[in-house]
């Protein structure tokens, strides 16, 4: 058996058995029907994209996409690490993520086929000018605990006086729904198929930004 | 057994298999715990309740309140489809849904006894007023993906130069609830009963908007 | 066996069974997995911590912190009624809770070392002012539920005309995290270890305000 190396191309399927192909499948299941995701009822065909993801977990270090190319610099992969940023938009436009490892609902029940779908994730330029111009705010998530994080009392945190009005702009970055049954929130192109939290469809969601 | 129509009043309790009752509840059961809901302990009851969900979805096609008349149009009653935009307001004012299938924590611990309690859903003609006067991006549910829902760099939509301030106001049309504990945030009347991320009490909420 | 008492010293580790213990560990391993959170993996000390929450509710009838002193006044106390206010915040920074009841994920795989971390709570004078200075809304949690939340149709709420710009300020006491997978929403310090919703790892979070 060869020796885990990283960056190299050193990990075959090999390396991977398939007790841990299977736990790691019962584990995936488990977490995406409890969230309201459904992977690939093909048992084989998942097995095999989860056989992938673990080659690439010794490969590189972490669950990259098995069905695009990875750059083996994680900051660079970070959107194409299963799930991939590009998933749940692709469920709700196709019934399937790029893969085919996730599908909708309509997919499970047999009313709708999985098909091959567009590549969504722009292209290396495009996301390196786009990392390139963000805005620090995004990026500061490695930044020490603010005060307010630290578990102070909120009221401590604001200033007496009349505050100016913060910028709050980000929040228009990406449609805001909400579920009409439990009020979940969350920030995304399309409702998710069910609310994660009550299980309410789709068409239970409504938009407020 | 007769056959399936759809909007008559055909199906009836024996077109539903004890079987399916049995599961269904098996699947509410599990799926309320695992969020902090609670079915009715008192369980023959529930299975009639879930019996008449089943009878409603052969009828209509959708989970339609089995203790209220649907109109077997679904836009006019999506409010109704269980659970039913008005549970979590009911089980916070009186530990229980309308129709007694969702109870509190208080409840299924017999500390507080289910009654019947009052309508809360709008009569029909301040409902349709209610819908026309919507603002437009409550229904834009099945607009196409947004750009920015596509998964796009999100630094690739915000223009450069100072962006008019966005119009948020939808934002207060319900209270913001935060957990303290992990940060959950929902918009919704009360808080829920425990934290469906990490089972913190009521208490522990407090009111952001 | 002693009587329960409230407010009292009289609950001892005698007045709560192992088989009960065993039961509370069960269902809050179960439910903090679920969350992406994790118990020590050191069973016996968990074991213990967990008696002692046992211990506290006989004492004041809520899981106040097994490694603090609780006041016995719930108010005074909710905010190291376990989980405390300070878990997640201490999780992030030092992989343990101050108790050591939660760890992170890298302590469970034996990478990260448990040790005493610093009392986040900040001391008795500082939450009193803090508690005294803070904003009513936060406070308006056992008002009757508002219109708004009476599940009445949204748009039922908003008056016609131009509305004045709200004040969202308070959305700025906490950093607001998105999942860049899922869209899933929370405000506090750090995102969390994994997404509670989709379980992508805390690098895939975004911050937006």
């Amino acid at each position: 058996m060869s020796e885990n190396t990283s960056g190299g191309g050193a990990a075959t399927p090999e390396d991977v058995s398939p007790q841990e192909v299977e736990r790691l499948f019962t584990r995936l299941d488990r977490e995406a029907e409890s969230a309201g995701y459904h992977l690939n009822p093909d048992r084989r065909f998942t097995l095999g994209l989860i056989e992938g993801m673990l080659v690439n977990e010794r490969r590189h270090g972490y669950w990259a996409c098995p069905c695009r190319l990875a750059s083996g610099v994680k900051n660079e992969d970070l959107d194409i690490i299963c799930p991939c940023d590009y998933r749940d938009a692709d469920l709700a436009d196709y019934g399937t993520c790029y893969c085919g490892l996730y599908v909708s609902k309509d997919v499970v029940d047999g009313k709708r086929k999985v098909t091959r779908i567009p590549e969504r994730r722009p292209p290396d330029e495009a996301r390196a000018l786009a990392a390139a111009s963000e805005s620090p705010p995004s990026r500061r998530m490695d930044a020490p605990s603010a005060p307010a994080s630290s578990g102070s009392p909120p009221g401590a945190a604001s200033p007496s006086g009349s505050p100016p009005m913060p910028d709050l702009s980000a929040l228009n970055k990406y449609p805001l729904w909400r579920c009409r049954v439990c009020g979940y929130l969350c920030s995304r192109g399309q409702p998710p198929e069910v609310c994660p939290i009550c299980r309410a469809k789709k068409e239970r969601f409504e938009r407020l930004l």
